[in-house]
């Protein structure tokens, strides 16, 4: 076998600094973002501001610019009052979770210390430091997660305010705002999660010395750590935005008639907080456990390859390396829309976007190529369980790399074509309105059904290529080339609700309509980014789901002959599995429900005790909104997350391992039709809703604007897609990847004490 | 080997027995429907008739039977006109795909006409035979089918004219004469079904002599035959009845706010057309298909198995003794309905159907135990193809048989529990229409989703005791079970769409306020049972999908270990087949939107051109309508259809046999989830809708009944789940019983020049 091109320390160097250079960018941003003022006539210097100034009285702007900086305050304060009783929970499961895998793991030689030499004579950890130091990964992925989570919300909530007094401006200073604070986000995750993950590495090194396959497997517990609090994020916070949006949309839009993000409407703010739990925090922390897993996952099938057991470092880092090249690509590209060629008018917003997709993806690509013929040596075997001695070869990886990397771009692209309304679908759902809310919801349905079917063949030619050229590594470098370009995908998706939250303050600031109206296109925009992220989101899941469900199969034992099809535990168990998105929908569906309805009693309550608060006179009690959001997002995502984090167990015990293999495969080949499904009838519902509301084509004014009953039915459209698009389609990702992490977590268990199962053996 | 107790004569004799049975006892119920009289005062002697008649003018009766006579005669014009314009695009259909099959299957070993002895000593028939009774069987199928449907919509168009005039009597004569309708319905398609079954049997085996492999290989074209007609009825049904529907709705309801069944509007006898053409040929069609595919894939299996290899001419009849037993069982519990003890007032209607499915299944459970131990061996081998010499006993084959049997009745309990009005969670839907039609289709979402986990888990039920005890004879024989109480299933069934046309013609007939109360009391139980009949069809196309897969497999060569979900083209498969249902329900859906929007113009047209429709002093043009929605159904159902009748083409050909597998499984695990959901989605919506007009009780008064903004939220409601629950949730069952059965048809085809696929080929 012969070495790789790269040495060593193109690894040991170019890592952290690839990911040191991403976090410097984004504070870079930062700083950038935090020069617009959001009190004192600072911001107002440009030409634009002048001009504008002309048209006000002083005296307005500064009332204007205090009430922002007030409302920015209490969204902040809203975000931090969920995010710290969260914690409190995450930190409960944490303790519980980190007592249960390091006595799991280390009981399985019975709490021994000694090393012992293998067959080929290399010193192997004892179990015990498996489990602490899974545990310890466990922990520090956990952690990780949180900070970068928190570190997005700090920053999103910092920048809507600035965005909404930018656009007084103009478009593209607000755009630039906007995208900016997004990039922070997304460049201070990527390069966090890459450099942590690294540095463990190294120190895991020291420790295990030669037994490599002891080192990668405790570090998958970065991922498992990582994807436990994308469960808090994805589905507490899925239910905490939607709470609000609905609760606050139907008192207000409906029984009071006042316009969405009134401040008169107590629940305002836990909505407008409830943007950036979902879409910043949930999305970062769904995209990092996606990272984190599937890098994991590469290492440990390549542990036990050639590349492991010859020892070659850079090659064991090809996975990492893709990653930070991955972060110098997206640097490259932010630059385009942040100095090269902003967008300056409204149709320019979501081209310069979509720019930051097609661009990253064609520097990724010969970057990609590089790293796979540098880094890896010519041909290396031991990749397939089945057959070992198979040779693969560097330019196959490149190959896995270049397949989920491209077919990230593809899903982006028909993610965009199907939620923008500047195409014929949208526009479709949009006419539909005119015959009424049941017309806009058949063909919303049936849109985001038929939005299934492209993602759906790209993932499976991702999996056809990664498993036929490398078998599970290939899969997993296909999922990590699909999220090579993270720290660009976070950006654009943070932007959405950004946006969002600017419209938000421009109206309770009561900016007048023109600066509303650049908001609202900045939003619509950010509606399809969100859509796209939600794309890349379910896509890398599923296919970090299916590399860990391959580790599952090996760790449990499971032989090709034993996961047919056609064998009864296996089918049965696919079934079930197929039915597990239905039965978890319905609950998160129903949480929203629930919670809205409290929700809608606590506004009501509000305005039927608050003397003057219809009139304007009083200030609502925003703070008990934002209370009531977090309490049900906390106890509504208890039975989803038992549901997820129990089936396995459940099912691993009762009915054995395949049955377990079988569940899986069914949940992952159903999750993925419902999660994209549901995320783009619901964005299409949106957009749809903001169509006929911008009335900018002359179709869109055929349809009456807003007010009208066309624009009714499409607002009750945009209600039932609400907690299609944020909660329970984006939840799904969790429940597939959290189900396959988790049973591997506790293959050797089962395979030990319940292969084939409790229940089943007694049919036997 | 022992013998089994039974005689072959039982077989011989017993099975034409119970057929006929069925049949006389389906046109004696014709003949008690028959008197009541449509014209004249025949129907008016009963004690309740005089009473009625006390209060009203002779005349005033006289006129509303004269329009009744009308509305029952352009009904039925217009059933007719649907079938014979549906007949002979079937006709050219069958024409070209009989080609196709003798062709495929004739040209194997190049049409030579030798009989041939194989090692055991028997005489083989040539391909030539196979080809051409195949097509035979193929053709008798269809027209079985065909003929079923037909005299299945005649009784039902014959009945509900006569469900009206029998309302103004009180509920239970109206009950009676629509439940003995469903019933002619149910037990002439079973009894047919049988007997052209049994017949041909006997036919084939004179010419097959002891070449039993080859004979039944040829019977399997009877399954195929009756699928390819559920093709028509299912999906061309579906869309024609929704699509006439949903275009009256949305004209009468939302533009000319005009009742519903208003003789006014135009569509209205295209809707009641169609409510014949889907609940009552569609799904005579679907479950024909189910139990002649069941049957078949149940004799394919045998032929080989030691019961064919010995000649057990009784125990090859098994599937068929149990069938016949089934319509004996039923036959029996119709008489409790129809003469025991029938429904009296409003609250026993839902019981009575209840009592149906229940003592139905009560009494077939010894029956199949009796047949079980009596038919067949006490042990016989061969069944398991991968383990030849394992024994199957024949209490084995009861538990197959059993788990079927009380699968379908928990399924149909569980879809009672779900979508009828008198139970949560509806009135729960209905509740959640106080905050408007999002609350109303948000929880109508999250209740479907979640009426899937109990179905799904009871069918994976039935696959797993199947599967472990007797292969894929265990699954058929489990559908069979599910399906011995088809003549039920379909009189509960066909029961519907009579109540629903009678409430259209008490309205179109002005027959007054409580009569249509009656009728809508009947027609909400009709909803009910129409959700459960869907069950059963989901349920035993499901088994039915996986018996004839296995079967595929088998033939397709597909060895245990080539058909692991870890083979790349396996999963790729099964990625790709599950999202096929979502592929399909969204043309299906946006067919049914576009052929709304051509009836909407329709009905405008003649709204602006026939003066004095609005005012009741012309009549519409009925005729145009039913035209419209029969063109339209047949133009709009050529993309779904090609996508089924191709999927298995294109990708068998390019992709190859275990990609194909994979699809089939993704297919079936997928669609079922998909189905379940949809038809109680759109049942519970459309009984929520009923609830709220009822006002039956405090909760549903409260809501505030027809013309309140609840009751205008239950309609959209309503309306967005006529096409989930009548059109893409039941064709989603051809989706996956056609696909396997064609796939089944082609395998040696694959098997032959495309193992591998054309395309992967190159790949490897």
């Amino acid at each position: 076998m012969d070495s790789p091109a790269f040495a060593d320390s193109v690894a040991t160097i170019g890592i952290p600094l690839c990911a040191v250079a991403g976090i410097l960018f984004g504070l870079f941003l930062w700083v950038r973002v935090s020069k617009i003022k959001v009190r004192g006539a600072g911001a107002l210097r440009s030409e634009n501001g002048r001009e504008y100034l002309l048209a006000e009285e002083q005296r307005g702007e500064q009332e204007i610019e205090e009430k922002a900086a007030d409302l920015q305050t209490a969204i902040q304060e809203g975000a931090q009052s969920f995010l710290f009783t969260e914690y409190k929970y995450v930190g409960i499961f944490m303790s519980i979770f980190s007592v249960f895998i390091f006595v799991l793991l280390a009981s399985e030689d019975g709490f021994q210390t000694k090393w012992k030499k293998d067959d080929q004579g290399i010193l192997r950890a004892p179990a015990v430091y498996n489990g602490a130091f899974s545990t310890i990964a466990f922990i520090v992925g956990a952690v990780t997660s949180i900070v970068s989570g928190y570190l997005g919300m700090m920053i999103a909530t910092y920048a809507n305010a600035r965005t909404a007094l930018e656009a007084r401006k103009g478009v593209a200073p607000a755009f630039m705002a906007a995208f900016r604070s997004g990039a922070v986000m997304g460049f201070i995750l990527a390069g966090n999660a890459l450099l942590v993950l690294f540095i463990l590495l190294l120190i895991f090194r020291k420790v295990y010395g030669d037994d490599w396959e002891g080192l990668y497997e405790a570090i998958t517990g970065y991922g498992l750590g990582g994807s436990s609090i994308a469960l808090f994020g994805r589905v507490g916070g899925g239910i905490y935005t939607k709470a609000a949006d609905v609760g606050a949309d139907l008192v207000g839009k409906v029984e009071k008639d006042i316009p969405e993000d009134d401040p008169r409407n107590p629940a305002v703010i836990a909505d407008n907080v409830g943007d950036n739990v979902g879409d910043i925090a949930g999305m970062g922390a769904d995209l990092f456990g996606s990272f984190a897993e599937s890098t994991c996952a590469a290492l440990v099938v390549t542990s036990v390859s050639s590349l492991g057991a010859n020892h070659l470092w850079v090659s064991m880092c090809y996975p990492l390396l893709i990653s930070g090249a991955g972060i110098l690509v997206c640097i490259l590209t932010a630059l385009i829309a942040t100095d090269l060629k902003p967008a300056k008018v409204i149709s320019e917003i979501e081209s310069t976007l979509k720019i930051q997709l097609v661009v990253s993806t064609l520097l990724m690509t010969p970057a990609a190529l590089v790293i796979s013929l540098g880094a890896l040596p010519k041909e290396f075997t031991g990749i397939f369980a089945d057959d070992p001695e198979r040779i693969v070869k560097n330019w196959h990886m490149f190959f896995c790399v270049a397949s989920g990397l491209w077919g990230g771009l593809v899903i982006g692209l028909v993610t965009e074509y199907y939620t923008s309304n500047r195409f014929t679908p949208v526009q479709d759902v949009a006419d539909a309105c005119r015959t009424g809310p049941a017309t806009d919801i058949i063909f919303g349905l049936a849109l985001g059904y038929k939005s299934a079917i492209i993602p759906c063949i790209i993932i499976a030619i991702c999996i056809y290529v990664g498993f036929s050229l490398a078998h599970m590594f290939g899969i997993a470098c296909a999922a990590l080339g699909m999220l090579s370009t993270l720290a660009t995908c976070l950006a654009i998706d943070a932007y959405g609700p950004i946006s969002d939250n600017a419209g938000g303050i421009a109206e309770m600031a009561a900016m007048g309509e023109d600066i509303r109206e650049r908001t609202d296109a900045l939003d619509a925009a950010g509606n399809t980014t969100a859509a796209i992220g939600k794309g890349f989101a379910i896509g890398s899941a599923a296919l970090v789901s299916l590399a860990l469900f391959g580790a599952y199969v090996t760790r449990a034992g499971i032989s090709i002959a034993d996961s047919s099809i056609l064998d009864p535990e296996v089918f049965a168990g696919l079934l079930v599995g197929a039915m597990l998105p239905y039965w978890f929908s319905a609950m998160t569906m129903k949480s929203v429900g629930k919670a809205a309805l409290s929700m809608v009693e606590e506004v009501r309550h509000q305005f039927n005790t608050i003397p003057g608060l219809m009139e304007g006179t009083a200030r609502p009690d925003y703070r008990r909104c934002v209370e009531i959001s977090t309490q049900a997002s906390i106890s509504e995502m208890v039975p989803p997350g038992c549901l997820v984090m129990g089936t396995p167990i459940v099912v691993g015990t009762l009915f054995g391992v395949r049955t377990l293999a079988g569940v899986l495969a069914g949940a992952l080949v159903s999750g993925v039709q419902m999660a994209v499904s549901m995320s783009n009838t619901g964005g299409a519902w949106d957009n749809a809703k903001k169509y006929v509301e911008a009335g900018a084509s002359e179709h869109a004014r055929e349809l009456g604007g807003k007010g009208s009953d066309c624009h009714k039915a499409a607002v009750i459209g945009d209600t039932v897609g609400d907690p299609l698009k944020d909660t329970s389609g984006p939840s799904l990702n969790i429940l597939i990847k959290l189900m396959a992490v988790e049973s591997l977590v506790f293959a050797p268990f089962f395979l030990a004490h319940t292969k084939d199962g409790l229940l089943f053996q007694f049919f036997k």
